[in-house]
C-alpha cells in the first residue's frame, strides 16, 4: 500500500496533465502542414468578420486547413513557420480592375483632358509600342508592384493576355485575364473577329482549372464595341463558362454617345444587346441611375469601383452607397497605372472610405470595415471567386498577406479596421502568400528579379520616348 | 632654344588646363561649407521652377549658400556630404494645419457623425487626458511621423503650446505654434481670458527670432469664440507681430450657426469682428462663396487646404481652383491625426490633385506641379514664411528632403512632378534637413528615439482607453 499509493497518484496526475494539455492543444505536433503563420492578429473576413488577436493560419498545399488561436497551433508541424507577432494577417487584396502592362506608361501624360490624353498620348503610345515583349515587361513591373503592395489577385484587360498569363503565373499571382476585344485595329488583332479568335485560343489554353489563371473575354466598352461585337463576346464567354470583363458607364461622354447611337443609356443598352450574363465584371459604373441598379443586380454583375482613376480622369463619383444598398457586390480597382498612377489598394481603400463621405456629406458612409471588405471578401464576390478567395477560412485557397501594424504612424492602434484603412500603407506589407506559395517574405522578393525588371523598364522607357518623337 | 620651347609649351598647357579647370569649376575645394548634397535631381521650386538634373545644394550654418550643377560643386569643401544620385532633392514639405498631440487619438473614433464624434469621443477624450505630459508625448509621436514623411515645417493649434514648442525644438522641426483660445474651459485655461494670458506668456518667450519656433495665437473658430474673444486674439497678434491661426468656414453647420448668431456668413463675420490682419492663416475655408474670395485676398489670408480631413469628416470640397484664380496663397494641411488619420503630405498632394478634378469634372485642374507648389513654396506663402522657406535658393533656410524616385512603383519616370505627386509615398523620403541640421539620414532618426516614443505611446493608449470607461 505504501508504494502503490504514490504510484497511483503519479499516474493520476500524469493523466490529468495529459488531458489538460490535449484540451489546450499543447500536444506534440502531429499534423503535417506546409506553412504555418502564427502569433498575428488574424483578420478572417469570414461571415462573422472574426478577428483573432493571437491567431494562426495553417496551409497544406494551396489550401487553408486551419484558422484559430495560436494556443491551438501546437498540433501543426510545418515546413515553414512565419512568426507574425505584432502584425496583421489579412486575406490578400483583390484588384478588381487594371491593365497591368500600362505601368510602362505611368506618368507619360497627366492632367490632360480625356480626349487629348487618349488620342494624343495613350493611343499613339499603344499603337507604336504594344508588343508581346512590351506587354511582358509591363506585366513584370506591375507584378512587382502588386506583390509589394499586398495584392494577390487582379482582374486585367489588355492585349496579348496569353503573354500576361505566362508572366503572371511565373510571378505566382492569381488573376482573371480578359483578352480585350475592340472595333478598331489593335496590336494583336486587326479586327474584332480576329480578337475573338485570339481570345478563344487563349481561353482554350487556360480554361481547364488552371491553379492561378482564369481566362476571360473583355469587350473594351459599349462605345468602342458595336452591338455585334458585344454579343459575340457574350457568346464566347457562355460557350466556355468564363467571365466577361467590360468598362461600363465610366464618363458622361460615354452616356451621350450611347444615347445618340442606340437611344438608350449604357446599362440598358448593354443589357439589351445581351452582354450581361454569368460572371460579368463591370469596371467604373459611375454614370448609373437608380433604375439601373436593379438591372445590374438581376444579372449579378460585379462592380469594380476605381475611385482614384475616376477622380484623376474626372469621370465622376460612382454611387457606391446606393449600389451597396441595392445589394451589388463591389470590389476596388486601381485601373491602369497611366490613370492613377499606381497599383496601390491601400490607397484605394482610404480614398473609397473618404470619397463617398464627402460626396454625400455623410461621414458614416463606407466605414473602414466596408472599405476593407471591398478589397477582400466583397471584391472576391465582385469577381465571382468568393468560393475560393477573399477570406481566411478552412477550405479556401491560401492567399494572404502579413502586414506591419506597429509603425509609429499607425500607433496607437485603437481600432484595427481604422488602422488598416486609414493609417496603413502599401509599404507596410511584409509577406505575401498566394496559392500557398511565398511570393515575398519580409519584403524580399522570391519570384521576381527586381534588378532585371529595372533594366527592362529603363530600356522600354527609352523606346517609348523615342517612338513618340516620330 | 631647344630647352626653352618645351618649357614654354609646358607653361602654356598648364595655363590652359588651369583655365579650363577653373571655368568648369574643377578647382581644388576652397569654400568651406557645412553640408553638401550632390548628384540628385534638385527641384528648386524657385520663381523659374528650375529643375537641375544633376544638381547640388550647399549649406553653411542654417542657410543655403549655393544651388547649381554638380559639375560646379567641386569648389565646396563640406564637413558632411550626402550623395543623392537617383534621388530628388526637394524643399521640405510644409503642413499648414495640424494638431500634433492628437496623434494619440488616431483611430479612437471614426466614421461617425461630426457631432457624435466631437461630443462623445474627442471632447471627452481631450477633457480627461490632455495634460502637459500627454501633449509632449503626442508631439513626439507626431514629430517622428512628420520627419519620416518629409515634413520640415508645420502649423499647429492646440493646448500647452509651450510644451509642444520644447518637444518640436528638440526634434529639430520648424513650426508655427498657435496657442488655442476657446470660450469653454479647456485643460490649460478655464476662460478665454486665461487662454489669452497663457498665449501672451508663450509669445513673449519665443517672439524674438527663435530659429525654429514662430509663436502664434489661435482662436479656435468663429463658432467657439465670441466676437470679443476673436478681437482680443487679433489685438494680441498685432501687439507682438505674430501670426493668427483659425479654423474658418469648415462645415455647413458652422455657416448656419454664424448666420443665426450674427446675421453674416463666417468670412464676413470674422472680417467685421476684425480677426483678419497681417499673417492670418485660415484652415479649411470650404464653405466660401465667390464674393468672399476678395475679402480673404484683401487681408492676405493664407489658406490651409485639408482635403483628406474635409473628405473624412464630410465637410465638403473647398473651392481651390477658384481660390487659386483669386490669387490666394494655398497650402496643404493634414489636420489632426484623429480626422485623417495620418500626417502624410504626399497623400494630401495626391488627393488634392485628384479631388478638384472630379469635383469640377475637369482633369486639367490642380496639375501635379500645382499640388507640389501647395506643399512647398505656395504653402510657405500661405503660412507667411515664403521669404525664408519653401524653395531651394541661395539665402533661404536649409530645409530640404532627399526622396527616392527609383522604387519600382515610381518607374518609368517620364515626368518628375507626376512621379512626385502621383507615385511617390512618404516611405520614399530618405533624408531630412531642417535649418541646416540632419534630422533623418537614410531613414535613420537622428533627433528622436523611436523605442522610447513607442513605450510612451503604449502607456498613453492604455490611459486614454481607461479614461473613456469612466
Ligand atoms: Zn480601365
Ligand atoms: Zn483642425
Amino acid at each position: 500500500m505504501t508504494t502503490s499509493f504514490p504510484r497511483f497518484t503519479f499516474v493520476l496526475v500524469w493523466l490529468l496533465a495529459a488531458a489538460l494539455t490535449l484540451t489546450r492543444g499543447q500536444t506534440r505536433p502531429t499534423e503535417a502542414v506546409d506553412l504555418l503563420v502564427r502569433g498575428g492578429t488574424v483578420v478572417t473576413m469570414d461571415a462573422q468578420r472574426r478577428v483573432i488577436p493571437n491567431g494562426f493560419v495553417a496551409v497544406r498545399g494551396s489550401q487553408i486547413v486551419a484558422v484559430g488561436d495560436t494556443a491551438d497551433a501546437g498540433r501543426y508541424r510545418a515546413k515553414t513557420v512565419i512568426e507574425a507577432g505584432g502584425k496583421a494577417v489579412l486575406p490578400g487584396l483583390i484588384n478588381a480592375h487594371t491593365h497591368v502592362p500600362m505601368t510602362l506608361f505611368r506618368g507619360l501624360a497627366d492632367d490632360l483632358l480625356l480626349q487629348e490624353w487618349l488620342t494624343k498620348f495613350i493611343f499613339p503610345a499603344e499603337a507604336k509600342n504594344v508588343s508581346r515583349d512590351m506587354v511582358r515587361a509591363g506585366t513584370r513591373l506591375a507584378c512587382l508592384e502588386l506583390i509589394r503592395g499586398g495584392t494577390t489577385c487582379f482582374v486585367d484587360m489588355y492585349y496579348f493576355e496569353g503573354d500576361i498569363a505566362e508572366v503572371t503565373e511565373a510571378a505566382g499571382l492569381r488573376a482573371i485575364l480578359g483578352q480585350t476585344i475592340i472595333d478598331f485595329p489593335v496590336p494583336d488583332a486587326l479586327t474584332p473577329q480576329m480578337g475573338i479568335a485570339q481570345a478563344e485560343r487563349f481561353i482554350q489554353k487556360y480554361r481547364s482549372g488552371h491553379p492561378l489563371i482564369t481566362p476571360a473575354v473583355a469587350p473594351h466598352a459599349p462605345y468602342t464595341c458595336a452591338p455585334e461585337t458585344l454579343a459575340a463576346c457574350r457568346k464566347l464567354a457562355d460557350q466556355y463558362g468564363v467571365p466577361l470583363v467590360i468598362h461600363l458607364a465610366e464618363a458622361d461622354t460615354e452616356t451621350q454617345t450611347i444615347l445618340e447611337r442606340y437611344g438608350k443609356r449604357p446599362v440598358a443598352h448593354v443589357e439589351q444587346v445581351g452582354v450581361f450574363g454569368p460572371r460579368t465584371i463591370a469596371a467604373h459604373v459611375v454614370q448609373v441611375q437608380a433604375n439601373e441598379y436593379a438591372i445590374l443586380k438581376k444579372h449579378n454583375v460585379g462592380v469594380a469601383h476605381c475611385p482614384q482613376s475616376n477622380m484623376k480622369l474626372a469621370a465622376g463619383v460612382a454611387p457606391i452607397p446606393d449600389l451597396l444598398a441595392a445589394g451589388l457586390a463591389i470590389g476596388l480597382g486601381t485601373d491602369g497605372a497611366a490613370s492613377n498612377n499606381d497599383l496601390d489598394l491601400f490607397e484605394e481603400m482610404d480614398t473609397a472610405a473618404k470619397l463617398h463621405k464627402v460626396t454625400h456629406r455623410d461621414p458614416t458612409l463606407v466605414p473602414a470595415l466596408k472599405a476593407l471588405e471591398m478589397a477582400t471578401i466583397e471584391g472576391a464576390r465582385a469577381v465571382h471567386l468568393a468560393d475560393r478567395i477573399g477570406s481566411l477560412e478552412v477550405g479556401k485557397l491560401a492567399d494572404f498577406i502579413v502586414v506591419d501594424i506597429s509603425t509609429p504612424r499607425q500607433l496607437p492602434n485603437y481600432n484595427l479596421y481604422s488602422t488598416l484603412v486609414y493609417a496603413t500603407k502599401s509599404s507596410d506589407v511584409e509577406t505575401v502568400v498566394v496559392h500557398g506559395k511565398l511570393l515575398m517574405r519580409d519584403r524580399r522578393m522570391l519570384t521576381l528579379d527586381e534588378a532585371s525588371i529595372r533594366r527592362e523598364t529603363a530600356a522600354f522607357r527609352a523606346r517609348i520616348l523615342e517612338s513618340l518623337k516620330k
